[in-house]
């Protein structure tokens, strides 16, 4: 099935691809894997929640940031690939968690990222997966996620 | 030589294969390469030490949570692979190591998950390694490990 | 054109590889990518500014210090290869930055980094990037580079 008519089917908009801030590329391809950049949460160029969780955002703020970084990643593939419907599956996710002392459900916040890589692919959505808590993100981001993905061959 | 042989003549003893919590797969095969999702120290789904390095914790009881976490991460990779005889060599080590202000002897951390790597793989146990130390694990857990290995092509 | 007369003429020497502390490789070689190992600002075995981002550091001394990480995981590469020219280009780079609390300005730093990879070998050094702010590195270093790279097939 094509990636998009799913993408209409499911609710899920694309987002337009966040402009590198710096001297990198969205994602790089090699042979049939892709890297994409670190993206966090933001939406038309900002981000939509700011902070720390465990001191001013909740859970459910964290999986709703994990969901757009996750998004985003998905835009970079497509800037790169041109077309979406190239990507077979997702192998491995990192995603870093900006965590206030104490706070240690880093992968309940990462689920928000998961859960959609699993409703836009599939059983191929399923990934290999890394859950941090770390100390401060770019620009006071909650949650920053990468990935790799796979290629058909 | 069978590996399960060597991992009985060294007194290594395979964990069972920690659930994992939420949305993602133990690991991920692409062509020769298989990504390990992040362990913990956890023995028999309980984590054996949490807390802090350079608070809780000391640098002998972080290196034996390093070692059950690659251990898990075995664990994970012959889940997905059946027999862990296909795996030829470990390629790279990210090892998060839950740190207070002023702990700075990640590498003396690591170095249970390393040498532990080499027990069980001698010459193809050797790795590239990333040691960094972070604010918070999920559940508190002192370190996480993930790796990437290769397979007999 | 030869790789060393290219870094003759924009400046740059390579440094000597520093010394595995651990039991790890410096880089890693399977099939055609390399993984090369974290590491941190030093120039002959010894860091040239410690302590963190947002506290002794200013932005600048932590580019000077992602530069020198960027270069000495260089080195590592050409330690394992014999010879840099076989790089074809630079996959994928993350970068961890040791931040006070309340930094945010990871991408400024890890642009030190960048800058000398895209020196180093022009178009071919655009990479993917990820760039964090953890809350320790070993020995105090505010900056922690990693990288992966392709080989000419």
């Amino acid at each position: 099935m094509d990636i998009y008519q799913h993408l209409k089917e499911i609710g899920v908009e694309m987002p337009e691809l966040p402009k590198p801030v710096a001297s990198y590329l969205p994602a790089v391809l090699f042979e049939h894997q892709i890297y994409a950049s670190g993206q966090t949460g933001t939406q038309h160029q900002k981000l939509v929640y700011q902070g720390k969780l465990g001191a001013e955002l909740t859970v459910e703020q964290g999986k709703a940031s994990a969901r757009l970084a996750a998004l985003n990643c998905l835009a970079e593939i497509q800037a790169v690939l041109g077309d979406l419907n190239r990507v077979d599956r997702i192998l491995r996710v990192t995603s870093y968690v900006a965590s206030a002392a104490g706070f240690n459900q880093q992968p309940a916040v990462v689920e928000g990222a998961s859960a959609l890589l699993i409703e836009v692919f599939g059983e191929k959505g399923w990934h290999a997966r890394t859950a941090i808590g770390v100390a401060e993100l770019p620009s006071n981001a909650p949650v920053e996620i990468e990935l790799i993905a796979s290629l058909f061959t």
